[in-house]
């Protein structure tokens, strides 16, 4: 049993490339991307990936090195994640919505040969390069040029462009260099950056095995089947579009691609193609419901849709879903190369009102099919809470879709995989029904009177509120119970704040409807709130507002509150 | 980049084990398994399953020794496949219509320590006992007794028993005892013979690794969504039972198990218990079909069938479709852990003809998704033949879910795996859409005055004869051609030969419907074709019949055709 070996027909590198040469070959007349007037079938995608390898290859790429792009949802964007890789480097996707210094700072951090830049970041890009060094130490990326795809300029001979990549690679190159014997499947395939802003960044790589089993857990998860026409709405930046990339490859589904997110463009780009899949952070929701003209329950088919990033509220889902959307929830994050959990529908939930549906439905779920474990840790003992819904501790993720770690930041690396597990900083629950339900970032959760109060619990029961938009309640000093909550509020349109009253309505409100402890004592009205670039809400800045709103100024609470390392993991999908 | 290590929060061995606890944990309340009377939730099959882990390491079972049973679909043969692995052990599953001095050729290469056996094969086992050779260089291999699970009947105090092992074993002992500490992804899981007759018993060892990818991409191929009621038609020692022991476990599913594969058991299990999901040769459809006494075409959910193991006609499958069964084919092999290739539907087909339809469905399909490639090669040059639907060669496979190779047999290894590929021994074709066909075992081809000819294209035309309820067609020898086909035919029941004008008749039909060079020369009326244990046609004994019916005896074709080690995988699903 134990001499027999490993040989060239049982043994490959598990690799999402091989999706792409699988689709040219068994989905041959399907298409594989759509793009305005652009179209390409499955064998010209790959076709295309090859000669872009060659030419990089020609560019003297070699395994490891990393290659960067900034670009939005275009078609070589997409073909980027696998033409990079096939050469053996690593592909580097910048969220595009960072200002220059950031991306300065992560182009110093992650020194890459090669930037990528679509036309609409030229600007950008000019004012990066000028926050560079220019050193030989470190020189300067090669910089290529994305044009778009059905321009009719041509690009100087001594200009370097990504179309030019594509003529002149030679196909046939890339697959005879045959990087199959060279690659090891834990190579690094992707590095992503989720924070760039400090003097500490945290660039996550992620391996060829890893992306590989996460890209096969997230087609069994969502119950992806085969020829998806799915809608790029969720940046490829954002984690790999939650490995969507790589998915839409492996079902021979169809990408439709999308330079900019709006109503409009979804609408008509769900029609015209009969989309059957989107994923999308809760942020698109209100874009969806904003620019709803179009009713979708009368399509033969709803479009699925995957969500995460933040807790959708239940009131939420249930508009979206009344537009004609069916949303499953999930639960994820950069350093797991996308989804963790799940909300996997039980049918005996069909029978229940639809506001507990959408209750249900609005729980992060069950792990993914590959993670070797997810769990909940009591924060002081790490031992596992018990399995009642109610009592809270960290989640906590192991398996083989876990990163490599955070890219030359081995302090941080550590800090994250403490205890042998990756400890997410994401306080949960989990229901006897084995769902997780995640109550809080640690670092948000409202300590008030020695009791944990969840900052999302609260936002979820004025979501309930005719009158509420949107809503972030975050924690406010009080010199007696040491914190208590303060709700930010954006109103409906059309509602006013009624001269003030709007705030002890509010509050009388979450009396009738919460546990007392747990009502806020202020209320703000905002125009807008504060969101980082992925559109999430910065906390943080409603934090300092709140503090400063404090008339008698005495913080005591807050020192209660152990507020170290939960800042390590901050990229929730 | 280099240097990021693996830790035990990112690198964690594939093996299909972990689907259990995760379906422990995210399935708390769903029933796993269901056989007659009894019922287990998920949390009770993985705590008996630890238990009999526990169990067999407390006697002396260690890494890589093999554990062979004897039993039909019942719980502890499903059991077995996960708690056998957990030990480090291998699973020898046994077809149980072998006879006895088969089996003992089997135990006698494979050494197990233990022999587990079901109360049914009591005695073939004291037969097989008595075959084996009693000598200190290979002792007995260790006998445990399954009794009925719901049987009163108290074990002796020195006999050993199953439900012995799952009583007294200590759950928290084989969890503790990690063994993913030691287990190794390429560690082999399970022993399956595909031949014992000969003294070249070839026995497929396939790998954790391979178990792991095989049963993901079953899932995937199929389209098998979450909580399938699972019904076990397809015996779980077959190739264990197409890697369905792993999936149903891993999609939080239900089996449902019966000990004897009759149409009053199918038919009253899939009414019982809403059986969504099962799995079957080609020979059930004749259960299905002569038994079917209800039609199930009026159930809410058509019963998804996944089909293989030899070319399903597509007359039988639209017979079958419409009893309400919506079949899938695809194509295996014991050596690939299972499914290979899976016909997956395209939306345009439905626009199709019926019959057409069923001519699609025919077809064995696209590779799985976890496979690295699949080619079909020019038997001589080696070369990959055109995508043309009429190019035929041999089907090669390659990727994690081949097998390590036959057991003590490098020579038959090493035979299988020649130009680094799995060598099937089938014939096929690639269509231009990436299909492919499977046209004969290449032993099976019979070569007429230089023509190939599939024996199953004869048949498929045979079988649209209104009254020919099954056909094997072969070889005979022919003076002038070297070969020629030979039809054996069974009629449907109520239908006569016509005083011997019937062999007329057909031979008229086919030269109607198909080319002259290709018309049997020769057809014979049977009441039942001989058949193997695992209910396929034996075309090699038909082929001896066939020679025999030669009146002038010349045999001078048969030497045309090369033989040559085209046995040497007889293991189709």
């Amino acid at each position: 049993m134990e001499n027999m070996t490993l040989c060239e027909a049982n043994n490959f590198p598990l690799t999402p490339i091989t999706f792409l040469k699988r689709a040219s070959e068994c989905y041959p007349n399907r298409t594989s991307i759509i793009y305005g007037e652009t179209r390409f079938t499955w064998p010209e995608t790959y076709d295309r990936c090859c000669r872009l390898a060659a030419s990089l290859l020609s560019l003297n790429i070699k395994r490891n090195d990393v290659v960067s792009v900034l670009a939005p949802n275009v078609p070589a964007m997409y073909e980027m994640h696998f033409g990079v890789p096939m050469t053996g480097a690593v592909l580097n996707p910048i969220n595009t919505r960072l200002d220059a210094k950031t991306i300065s700072i992560i182009l110093r951090h992650a020194q890459p040969k090669i930037l990528f830049v679509d036309h609409e970041f030229v600007p950008l890009t000019r004012e990066v390069l000028r926050l560079l060094p220019f050193d030989d130490s470190q020189p300067h990326p090669l910089v290529i040029f994305i044009d778009e795809i059905d321009s009719t300029r041509k690009a100087s001979s001594k200009e370097l462009d990504y179309e030019g990549l594509i003529s002149r690679g030679d196909p046939s190159l890339s697959t005879a260099a045959s990087m199959f014997d060279v690659l090891i499947e834990h190579d690094p395939i992707s590095l992503n950056y989720t924070s760039g802003t400090t003097a500490d960044p945290k660039g996550v790589v992620i391996s060829h095995r890893g992306a590989y089993l996460a890209t096969l857990s997230a087609i069994m998860g969502w119950e992806m089947g085969i020829f998806p026409i799915y809608l790029w709405t969720l940046p490829m930046f954002h984690a790999n579009g939650w490995t969507h990339t790589w998915s839409v490859a492996t079902r021979g589904g169809t990408n439709v691609c999308i330079r900019h997110v709006t109503a409009l463009e979804i609408y008509k780009n769900i029609d015209l193609h009969g989309v059957t899949h989107m994923s999308c952070v809760p942020t698109v929701f209100r874009i969806l419901l904003e620019g709803g003209r179009t009713n979708q329950s009368h399509r033969p088919q709803p479009v699925k849709v995957l969500t995460g990033g933040s807790s959708p509220p239940a009131a939420l889902l249930e508009k979206v879903q009344q537009l004609g959307f069916q949303v499953m929830h999930g639960y994820g994050l950069t350093e797991a190369t996308g989804p963790v959990l799940f909300c996997e529908w039980q049918e005996k939930w069909n029978r229940l009102p639809e506001h507990q549906q959408m209750q249900l439905k609005a729980r992060q779920g069950v792990r993914n099919i590959i993670l070797a474990d997810v769990d909940v840790k009591d924060t002081k003992t790490y031992k596992s809470v018990s399995r009642d819904g109610k009592t809270t501790g960290e989640i906590v993720v192991k398996g083989n879709s876990v990163m490599k770690g955070y890219l030359k930041n081995p302090k941080a690396t550590s800090e994250a995989f403490k205890h042998g597990w990756l400890n997410t900083g994401d306080i949960g629950v989990i229901h006897p029904d084995g769902h997780i339900e995640i109550k809080d970032r640690s670092k948000d959760i409202i300590i008030s009177g020695g009791e944990n109060i969840s900052s999302i619990e609260v936002e979820k029961v004025l979501y309930e509120h005719p009158k509420v938009m949107e809503v972030a309640v975050v924690a406010m000093p009080h010199p007696l119970w040491g914190e208590t909550p303060c709700a930010f509020v954006i109103l409906k349109k059309g509602e006013t704040n009624q001269g003030d009253r709007g705030e002890g309505d509010l509050i009388q409100y979450c009396r009738e409807n919460m546990p007392r402890f747990m009502c806020p004592r202020k209320v703000v009205f905002f125009q807008e709130l504060p969101k980082n670039s992925n559109g999430k809400i910065l906390k943080s800045k409603l934090r300092d507002i709140a503090k400063a709103l404090v008339v008698d100024g005495d913080d005591v609470g807050s020192k209660k509150i152990d507020r170290g390392n939960v800042d390590r993991i901050s990229s929730r999908l």
